[in-house]
């Protein structure tokens, strides 16, 4: 009934087995509901034991609902969040920052996704001017939009900028797997241990069904928590089944391997067109995001083969994404058909 | 691993083998997130059958989720919505209404958790005067936080009455599927036919892992919905699994049979207890909770035994709630034990 | 141009002269704008005086300002504020509390206006439960809405039972200078002497002509409400035409001149038509109000003669109120429109 | 008491007399509060002679509670509001429109304070787009931060563009005076006939004391703005007090006088400076600011002198403004302080 494996996002793919079978072992038989269970109970140990023991997690349903839920924790409404022109939260949540905390997203430029602490510095000056959002959080999202990634010493410095200013830390984390896959080093390294204060935690693009987490690692933002989480409309009752899919994520590495397999496939996508006359790859490809320019000609007939997003309509940059089940194959087939159609279109 | 059945709330039980069955099925291969796949058309199409053609059905993550979207697509934030004081959108969404969607509850007394147009009335005085909050949704809840029935009249009264004012009318069916199974008459019997302009029909508390959907009949309000429903932070990903528990929900009956096994074993409970001495059942039992009171001291060491919820610590008012899968043998235990612990107690 | 003096409400009357006074005095030369001006800094030591050291206050433009702006600074979204159900702020605000702060308001019961820390108490059961707005804030109204006072020890005991349980309390204290003249103390004695965090202190209503002022006790909420006040939209430019007014305001005791007149023309009103048949006071005459019930059919030719509000539909309670400026020939005159009119409908 | 005459800001001077004089006339007796008066009533007559018989005024407090309330009422949360990146709404308003109205905010590029439809056209292609707020107002100020006007040709072009694509046109005429007085065209010409849908009229600026006018051409907008404003707590109960003002600044001309003279000011301060050495004009100056870069070691010695703002930290550009009263005397006074500290800096 369903398509073919297709590149237009790595959430059209589905649900690892190993999930699968994670929540079809936690249907049995009654448990309190709203996180007072065992499941839940053992998902937040394993989430102690990733990001080591001040690690605060609460379980909420999407990637806004996560950004939302822990940006609303963080500051108040005359406060302004710091964010990448091109950040989820700033472009891709309907404004739901805006109207559910009433606070202001203060977007500062990005070159391949990534903001700087200079970049950041202008938006600064208005603290203390009565008439200005007052900037409180700094929001990074890793890996970025443009699939890039902050180096740990990025993070660092954008995080020690911000705590020297009296901000505090906020990590988009929708695809966190795929940055520490791609950096080779741990969930706590690239989070907590860089100076992360709240991080939103994604397993949905990952091998999930439904489900994110909110990790907080400044423990003053913990008590108010499950308050902001019910107001967010993100409180799930029968919270065994999202603890239940992040326990086995985090078990044996799933998140990892699934993260590095898509990863290797975006590599091999890259370097199976790059030589493709009329396509220009735009960004560097370190996760699972290809970014590339084709002509405007071609993306009709691409997308009837093989449907997928333009990200930029004046610049025709179009995004491919790899996902934690794409084959070798499904690879080969999509570069086929990418040579195929640019061919057609000189 | 998780305890035995309980009877603190209908959500503490788990998926329905059917429903599970249907997430299995619907975990092949890729297809387009957030809607546009053909599990989605086709639940589209069951919700079309069940509710008439005009049903626009949008899936959200829950029952704050549904209530919210809905309400914010009904009203602007100086608009008042009418509710019940008893209402779960007044008191148990912990101000996700007003914070969300910025407009004010108007809560008017209930008896048995219904209320009237007479208790509407004097609501509507404050229509055209600029100091107050417009009146402009009454939102019912069927069935009742205390599990009883608005008649098909009673419905009708209510719709009536709010339409010729200019009001327009939400139901909130997190229990839908009781109250229809009570009322022996059909989901658009209950909802659309009596005079509802918009549905929160829920899933989860009858057999679904998680979702629910808003069923609109009035079709202006459909184009803005989903901006509503991403900005409520309720647009999932991957809506194929939302949307097979639900298709399968509607197929064969499954939400009639669960709901009327669990109205059943309510009344089955019910019964076993009402001549227990120092009990006394405060609300007619119509679905599938029992409301009772009981000795004060009674109430730990029953908790002990079968974990449940004090609703009204001032009398001592109990709630109990049964199951698409409680059992006979479940209730029989269950009266015992209250039989036991009250005896202890006198 | 204008008609005569009525009995619709204190805020028909215009301004004092003392204050126009100091208007036209204010009116000299160039100042920095927002507050850093020395008639500004003058109304500030004015405040000092009347409300002791630790009194920092904020100008606002008006009553529903002045309220949403204090009570936002108290709480956060997901707190709630505890009110009289006939409360300014509930009722007569058009649900700029929660469109504005996101806060829900829990209206508890009142008599004459008045609530109670029996009253209160049923909502802090809610405290720690997430599914439920956390009670944060007590705010009371002083004198209340029926013109009504609460006492000293009143104050204190409500007080004392918020803070007890971690609320902070807010007084809308719109006529305020009514109940101090009304109960013969200080403005302190009656605010931040009785245990009151935050006051709301209106002027418009006895003689000013715009602006209100929000008093801070607790020095935990000023750092952040030069924001909260801007945000609010109450931040004023030219801010020495606030300063001025209550600095004239705060003169030689002008509040409470103008305060004890208003209400002497109260109980004068009061006695005047206490045996008018048909006439039934609804309430005590305790500051400057005068509650009543009428036959329906007097109401529009009263109206007609001088204009007032009715303050219940349902009942036909009438409101009546003075102003600083009325006089005891207004009070006769009126008096004997309603003799008259009354005296028609029987 | 107070100091001289400062470039500060125009809202450092004081009341144009001739305004004080109606303040004084409108302070006999009694009258209807909220509105319902006989001075609210000729002023708004004034706005119709002014704007044309489908100008519906309302008035409000000050400049941000004016594009808030305007802002609310053209749109619904999950809309964007589409302004320059220097406009006022965007960052000199704590974030009021975000926090009020829970939409989001989408910032174009400026040059000198202008926007253009090319700037514009990339933010509409996320119509349709349900992840993306959706644009439904474009905001111009006129005159700009930069003081700054938009020709009439560019106005309607703007708004053509708008409307083409189904957006409204919001106005923030905080200086729309200054604006018509330097296009030498009539207030209706620069707004409701260059195809302006809702207008904030300032007058604050420009010699009133309080008080802002939202002008509402769009008749659909008409009927709920009560609500709105009410809910943005922007209704003045003693309403006959901005009225009088207002009837007082549309007669006779003084609002172009007073802009004129401002305007003509303004002129001569940068004909005054503009060959000191170390000083580079960085505006047109069209209305009544001067923008210059001055070296950094200059701005404190001659802030000393008389008081101004830094408008960009980085480059070191300030900011003069002139008023209703400065006269040629206070110019020269200033250019002779501009050219002794710049002097001394080199």
């Amino acid at each position: 009934m369903l398509g073919g494996k297709t590149f237009a996002s790595d959430n059209n793919s589905g649900v690892h087995p190993r999930v699968m079978e994670a929540l079809t072992r936690a249907n049995a038989g009654h448990c309190v509901a709203y996180g007072d269970d065992p499941i839940t109970a053992s998902a937040q140990r394993a989430f102690r034991d990733t990001f080591g023991p001040n690690a605060h997690v609460f379980f909420v349903y999407n990637g806004t609902g996560a950004n939302v839920s822990a940006l609303s924790a963080m500051r108040r409404s005359f406060h302004g969040i710091i964010c990448a022109d091109c950040a989820h939260a700033n472009v891709d949540e309907c404004g739901a920052p805006e109207c559910v905390s009433g606070s202001k997203l203060l977007p500062v430029p990005s070159v391949d996704g990534r903001i700087t602490p200079e970049g950041i510095a202008p938006k600064l000056h208005h603290l203390g001017f009565q008439h200005s959002s007052q900037p409180r959080v700094v929001t990074l999202t890793q890996a970025t939009e443009f699939g890039t990634v902050y180096s740990l010493d990025d993070i660092r410095a954008i995080a020690d900028f911000a705590h020297d200013h009296g901000l505090l830390v906020h990590m988009d984390g929708a695809r966190l797997a795929n940055a520490a896959a791609a950096l080779g080093c741990s969930l706590a390294d690239i989070s907590v241990r860089a100076g992360v204060d709240a991080l939103s935690f994604g397993g949905t693009k990952n091998g999930l069904m439904f489900g994110e987490a909110v990790v907080l690692f400044d423990s003053s933002l913990v008590g108010d928590f499950p308050y902001v989480r019910k107001q967010c409309m993100q409180l799930h009752s029968k919270m065994r089944f999202i603890a239940a899919q992040f326990e086995a994520y985090l078990t044996d590495g799933l998140w990892l391997d699934n993260a590095r397999s898509a990863n290797a496939m975006a590599r091999l996508l890259a370097d199976s067109v790059r030589d493709v006359p009329g396509l220009e790859l735009t960004c560097p490809v370190e996760t699972n995001a290809v970014f590339a320019r084709i002509p405007r000609e071609a993306v009709e007939p691409l997308q009837k083969r093989s449907f997928f997003y333009v990200w930029d309509e004046e610049t025709v940059e179009v995004r491919w994404m790899t996902s934690f089940d794409t084959t070798p194959e499904d690879v080969s087939a999509f570069a086929a058909d990418i040579r195929d159609v640019l061919g057609e279109c000189l």
